[in-house]
């Protein structure tokens, strides 16, 4: 058997989501339809976390094991020319065959990108959270340097999210910055629970526009209470930039 | 009578261009109808310049004329709530009657995305062109130093364009940057023959996979042979960044 890692980026507009489903398109599914057609054997992808529906990927990573011995490269430049156009493998490695996918990642980065501005942007409306209210964005800054760290970030998990290994996750980089109307946030992790994410942002977007202060979000933290945090933003701004080994 | 410029953003990829078609949907199109169903009145829509069949823009602006005296900034909220999500109107400004998007023109800023990598990148995929072969950045940059100035561009007109002002512009500035496996092409010039940038990018694209020096830019230039010149460069890696008044 061969233990193949793939370095896969997507549009995830189209897409319910990276995981298998029963009646949705998924990358998941697209990437092992692409690979059975010329690797001729069922080929099961393992990828390093679910991405929610319509949520992108700059470097997601899955791991395969095959039986077919065919090179790397030629694997991936099989895999591209059959995948439809929002989705490529940018790379294929071979790699031991202990590596999993999601049980040897060390570390995530995602990034969200928020369109601050009354007037919509129609070239940036797949990619970011169109916020019409003005944000102030130190404020946004002061609420972050609160939230880094290591922390029990139980008030950002979303309910439905299955069993995970509990609540505490180190939280190494919470970075905002702006360009214009774009304010990105750039988060990197050993770990990020259930819209983890999304649940940050809703929740500096409530500090950005005045709702809460930059001080309040040692209470939220402390609640453990997702009902205390703000709401969940949308999934079309959220990036997954890397998955870290 | 009212004049009101307008300040246009659209994703160019399921438009037929900026200029009204008979049987093909078109940003002219989306805008006149948009207006005439709450100012009640014929509406014509005036261009600062066509954009081909996939070209988005940042800033286009185009110009009409109105009876009705709704404030500038109502008719660019009446005029959001009803556009489809590809194209938006970022400002309307009331303007003297003598204005024209066209004729008023000063000049123009485009910008080119090559996505130069064997790998194509569903996250850009409607916004730059992938092109597989590994590009010369510092050969295509000498190139652009001979194209750059007030010159005779008849070389990179496309034929069926209609009867332009003769065929000497001035190109002000052509600007290649790269980041990662993204290159950029910034153009400013008083005017722009059709199809011009395209065909530009197409023969800088020649000087960078090594299929011409940087010094046959000036045989290119001189032969006003459109034949001469490289392929027209796709349509989907250009946006309008600025109409100059």
């Amino acid at each position: 058997m061969h233990t193949l890692k793939l370095t896969v980026e997507y549009d995830g507009t189209h897409f319910f989501g990276f995981q298998r489903q029963k009646s949705h398109r998924t990358v998941q599914e697209e990437l092992e339809n692409a690979l059975r057609r010329f690797l001729h054997e069922p080929v099961t992808v393992h990828g390093a976390g679910r991405t929610d529906s319509g949520v992108h990927a700059v470097h997601q990573t899955a791991h395969i094991k095959i039986k077919n011995g065919m090179p790397a490269e030629a694997v991936r430049k099989a895999l591209n020319g059959i995948l439809p156009r929002d989705v490529a493998v940018k790379k294929v490695e071979e790699v031991p065959s202990n590596f999993h996918a999601r049980f040897s990642a060390r570390g995530k980065v995602y990034q969200y990108f928020i369109w601050n501005s009354r007037v919509r942007s129609p070239l940036n409306e797949s990619i970011a959270w169109q916020y019409p209210v003005k944000l102030d964005v130190e404020k946004m800054k002061q609420a972050a340097h609160k939230i880094a760290g290591k922390r029990d970030f139980k008030s950002f998990q979303s309910s439905g999210s299955k069993k995970e290994m509990g609540t505490v996750r180190h939280l190494s980089r919470l970075e905002i910055s702006k360009k214009g109307p774009l304010i990105s946030f750039k988060f990197e992790g050993n770990g990020f629970l259930y819209n983890m994410v999304r649940n940050i942002v809703g929740t500096l977007v409530w500090v950005g526009e005045g709702k809460r202060s930059p001080g309040d979000l040692d209470l939220i933290l402390a609640s453990k209470d997702r009902r205390k945090a703000g709401p969940t933003a949308p999934a079309k701004g959220l990036f997954l930039v890397k998955v870290k080994y």
